[in-house]
């Protein structure tokens, strides 16, 4: 193969920002050749900017079965996320999947067996993991420069929207059209560096959710979680997109020390012996073990979508390995889902959670609703600076 | 009165603290005039080390009834608080109360009830309220500058403590002696900043909390809150004595904007609008209000255990507003006490808590324990750096 050709399924606002760099000729090895949306103003938009000779598809089946294409980018509403991958394995395509993996693991599971069966390249849209912070953060962890974690804490409040956002789809920040909100829209991000980073999956999770509480929404802008690990460790995971300024500030604290990521740096808090040592071996009473303040120099840029999108090609044309396998979705996803069971049933859940518990309870919430949008503008925003 | 005539009761690593300012004549308006300590040896030090035509007692009573005295300054363990404080209005004197209040809320109660008979200056050691630092914060907040407060979130991290510190003395880090860990010696002066500077305390209280999860030790020394306020705010609160470095960091967020204070610094991100307003008004979808990054500047200097001595001293020559009223104690002790609680029932409390059932609870730990403390140096330790 020399290019990659591929379609997309979906151009709201990521998919549109992926047919630009695709179409753009902005990922090497990659050639957009198809474009699939259910809705006519979206192709017609694809018509009057992209280039002619992509074909356009109103039927997610007809696309599949009759584009031009050897992989698919999905960036639909997330209900659509799974079933849309298998149906793409099933016809020998590979996949990049926009966050979250789904809205519930149940079928999150099934598609990842489809993924690992079929073969094909799977990749998951977590274009933070192409950060350089977090991907250094991540070998000090990984190494054990860090010792072994005893608390994980973020604030990531940082992902303000206002009402008019919400207002932008109907199908946004609805238990039927999105399956949650905040958990599964803004931080799936973050979910997925809090366990990526650390390597640590939290055992119990203890959350606490408010509904609507900042806009005029059914589902969730604020979220308290609460969680243990496996070896003992804390962790608090705050989201919420109704404060301003928000804060992006994780810390991550271990036997060696303290690290920091806030405001694009990471500072790391190096103790100069293990602090588990110097607590039974001092006899200081009020002493403390010496610490050095440390800025972490931080190499590479944060390359984003695009840099996911090429390392995916990458590993199509290449074999190279792939950044974010896309059976890692489920890690977050199962996060965001515990921290919902637990809200929901107003008590600690375990992980793995019990996914048939979840999915029933999140249809009730759909069957349930009764909110009423106001009305949805249906617009496509420029997501440029925003993710 | 010409001078005020201050005895001390307790005289281990704080009261000798006091003892020394006192004697010293730092404090205007006071002299120090006899101390009561049930250990021959604290008494010995006393007389070899401080001036002596001070009055040494070795019974509490003894001391209340015929020591030379018109004020006491109680530095004993946390249970001997308010009973020491009730004798010490009856007989008429001003007390100045080291933290926290007491164990439990009941007799705290009580304390302030008979406080508030007596008409006699009582105040709390809060020496952290002196920091212009919480002063400005306060100030901020309560004049409406920050807004509908939101969010508050305290990591309180850098109380470490290695195992000599525990092994200082029999009492410390027991039920029995302490009634607590964590949350009882080293964490009342930021549950008490917590609702001082805010005025607000939670409504709802949800706590996990690990024993000897660090230390060798029966009590708390890791400490996660939950708190949920009248208005709908959410907080964290967060502290441990294991964790080195530690950290220090309270944000609130508000309509208007969000206070950070770390690092000795006082940082404001103010709106230039109501993000209430913005929220019903943008049109933008991802846009946000305007944010000024200010660091706000902070006057006065931090005066410590002696400006609280000496403010108590001055509301009992002159009649001046107390810094920290002594029953304002039992505000953070209610948090204290409701944290402890929900952690015991494992499930959300509310507050004002049910103070008997609390007793009770508490005196089931002490009565149900079964540690043994490995040695006990009995050491007195010096804070001069520590509080």
């Amino acid at each position: 193969m020399e290019k990659v050709k591929i379609g997309i399924i979906g151009v709201g606002n990521m998919g549109r920002s992926h047919a630009h760099k695709l179409s753009n000729g902005e990922v090497n090895g990659a050639v957009l050749t198809a474009v699939c949306d259910a809705s006519v103003e979206k192709l017609d938009w694809i018509r009057t900017n992209l280039p002619e000779e992509i074909q356009l598809f109103q039927d997610e089946d007809d696309f599949l079965n009759n584009a031009d294409i050897d992989a698919i980018v999905i960036a639909t509403p997330h209900y659509f996320h799974p079933p849309t991958a298998m149906k793409a394995f099933e016809k020998g395509l590979h996949v990049m999947l926009e966050k979250p993996a789904g809205t519930y693991t149940k079928n999150v599971q099934e598609m990842n067996e489809a993924a690992e069966k079929s073969g094909l390249i799977f990749s998951m849209m977590y274009n933070q993991r192409t950060n350089p912070l977090y991907q250094k953060l991540r070998d000090m962890i990984l190494s054990g420069e860090l010792g072994e974690i005893k608390r994980t804490n973020w604030i990531i409040t940082d992902w303000y929207r206002s009402q008019s956002y919400y207002d932008s789809s109907e199908w946004r920040a609805t238990w039927k059209g999105e399956g949650g909100g905040v958990l599964l829209n803004q931080a799936p991000h973050q979910l997925d560096l809090w366990q990526w980073t650390t390597g640590l999956m939290p055992k119990k999770v203890r959350a606490f959710i408010s509904y609507g509480k900042y806009h005029d929404i059914e589902v969730e802008d604020d979220v308290t979680a609460y969680v243990e690990y496996e070896n003992g460790a804390t962790g608090v995971f705050i989201t919420s997109t109704g404060e301003a300024p928000g804060t992006n500030r994780f810390e991550i604290t271990g036997d060696r020390g303290k690290i920091v990521v806030e405001n694009n740096k990471l500072v790391f808090y190096r103790l100069t012996e293990s602090e588990r040592e110097f607590n039974a071996t001092s006899t200081t009473g009020f002493g403390r073990p010496e610490c050095w303040e440390i800025e972490i120099p931080v190499k590479g840029d944060y390359t984003g979508h695009l840099g996911v999108l090429q390392n995916w090609i990458n590993a199509i044309l290449n074999g190279s390995p792939l950044l974010a396998p896309g059976t890692e979705g489920i890690k977050g996803l199962e996060i965001s889902n515990a921290i919902y069971l637990s809200a929901w049933l107003d008590q600690t859940v375990e992980l793995p959670i019990d996914a048939e518990l979840y999915y029933q309870k999140l249809q009730e919430k759909i069957d349930q609703s009764t909110f009423q949008k106001k009305e949805a503008a249906n617009v496509t925003l420029n997501v440029e600076n925003s993710h």
